[in-house]
């Protein structure tokens, strides 16, 4: 299920294999297989990255590898450099949101887009930033900003997903969902105030208004499903065939 | 840097100590530090929880201790469920962004919001999940779609800062509204389901189980305010009154 047109992570001079095996995991969650490698530490291919992937394992078998960022970068029109802190560069710095949606936009409009991500300990240094475009930063906790590399590459990849996603942000489920119509809940307030009538609920008089309204009021306001108004029909029916001493068998 | 309303994130069951310590991480890398725990597999503290969150320890020895998700929920007037599938119920899916909103908004309003994580496995039971007001799913790619525990905190701590950077789209409409905490809510289905089995509702006897999960499912699900859930329990108080034959003067 992953898109035609998608930019490179390219993943720069990383040092542990399960952190390369775990990023791409993370690219995979959200459709992302273009993996590119910098002169990962402990060479090529890793196997505690394999081990690490598991299911994403395919992500590593066709990653490309590179001996420097400008190699990885080569047929790239737009690159992104991810950090924590950037260093007083005359670079444009864009939320993960932002840039995902102007990835989305370059590569429809027929660009090759590249996401560097730094080694786990010191991040990317000046020189790689030096090449980028634009610079990612996750507004994290200032008194907490160390992502580890995988989350990183999570954060980019939920958000490349999300700026091209359609889900609408909020669904009842329909499935087997079926609400009442307002003339069921109708009918199903005269039956509760009914049945509390008899029981003498709405009481002291003065009140007995006030309590219908509002009794009312519930029905409209919640969203009850045809299946929630008939358990509340056979509950208060319940309820009356047990105070007339008519309990089912059983 | 903590916001000082933010939702609590109720990790149910947990089951590495090095994934607990993971989401600590996550929490506190985007400023949230109220974590609650339901029986962690391998008890409390946990030695590899603490190693893992390095940084973010201080998460762990201040979280709160639950024996079952309705204690950690006891005090909450909002709850979400993460979930990868969804299993047919009649609640509103959501996604993290938006779920984060709406979180922040009823944060503002003087809610208590709760988030719920399950075990790294299984994920959310069911009757985890009926507890729940409406369910977060993270957008993933359905041929790959298991997100660890620690990047499913991560993705919704990620939203909940990003919600706070912009005015929400759309508020609940929350003013002068006080609804009941999951305590009231347990409270209020336990007296009408005692009232109920009095009255031979759960009938047939091999159906009464589902019968009864239902009739839980609509507690959680409906958003009753305090008041609304006085008005059931007189309802049903008055039921019985008057099946006992005590009808009030008038």
């Amino acid at each position: 299920m992953q898109d035609t047109r998608q930019p490179a992570f390219v993943l720069v001079r990383p040092q542990m294999g399960e952190n390369i095996g775990a990023a791409a995991r993370a690219m995979w969650n959200f459709g992302l297989d273009r993996m590119r490698v910098v002169s990962p530490r402990d060479g090529w291919p890793n196997e505690r990255a394999v081990a690490l992937a598991s299911g994403a394992g395919r992500l590593l078998d066709h990653a490309g590898l590179y001996e420097d960022v400008a190699g990885a970068i080569g047929d790239c029109t737009y690159v992104f450099a991810t950090t924590a802190r950037p260093r007083g560069m005359t670079t444009p710095i864009v939320t993960p949101e932002r840039a995902m949606q102007q990835a989305r936009a370059m590569l429809e409009a027929g660009g090759k887009v590249a996401v560097l991500f730094g080694p786990e300990r010191a991040g990317l240094e000046n020189a790689d930033i030096a090449r980028a475009n634009a610079i990612i930063s996750v507004p994290v906790n200032p008194d907490f900003p160390s992502l580890n590399l995988a989350q990183c590459v999570l954060l980019c990849a939920y958000e490349f997903r999300r700026a091209g996603d359609t889900t609408p942000p909020e669904v009842m489920e329909m499935a087997g969902t079926d609400f009442a119509t307002g003339a069921e809940l109708a009918a199903l307030g005269d039956h509760i105030e009914t049945r509390l009538t008899e029981a003498g609920f709405f009481f002291p008089e003065g009140k007995a208004p006030a309590m219908r309204q509002n009794l009312r009021q519930i029905w409209g306001r919640l969203p009850l499903t045809r299946a929630d108004v008939q358990t509340f029909h056979g509950m208060f029916r319940q309820m009356v065939r047990w105070a007339e001493g008519k309990r089912p068998k059983g």
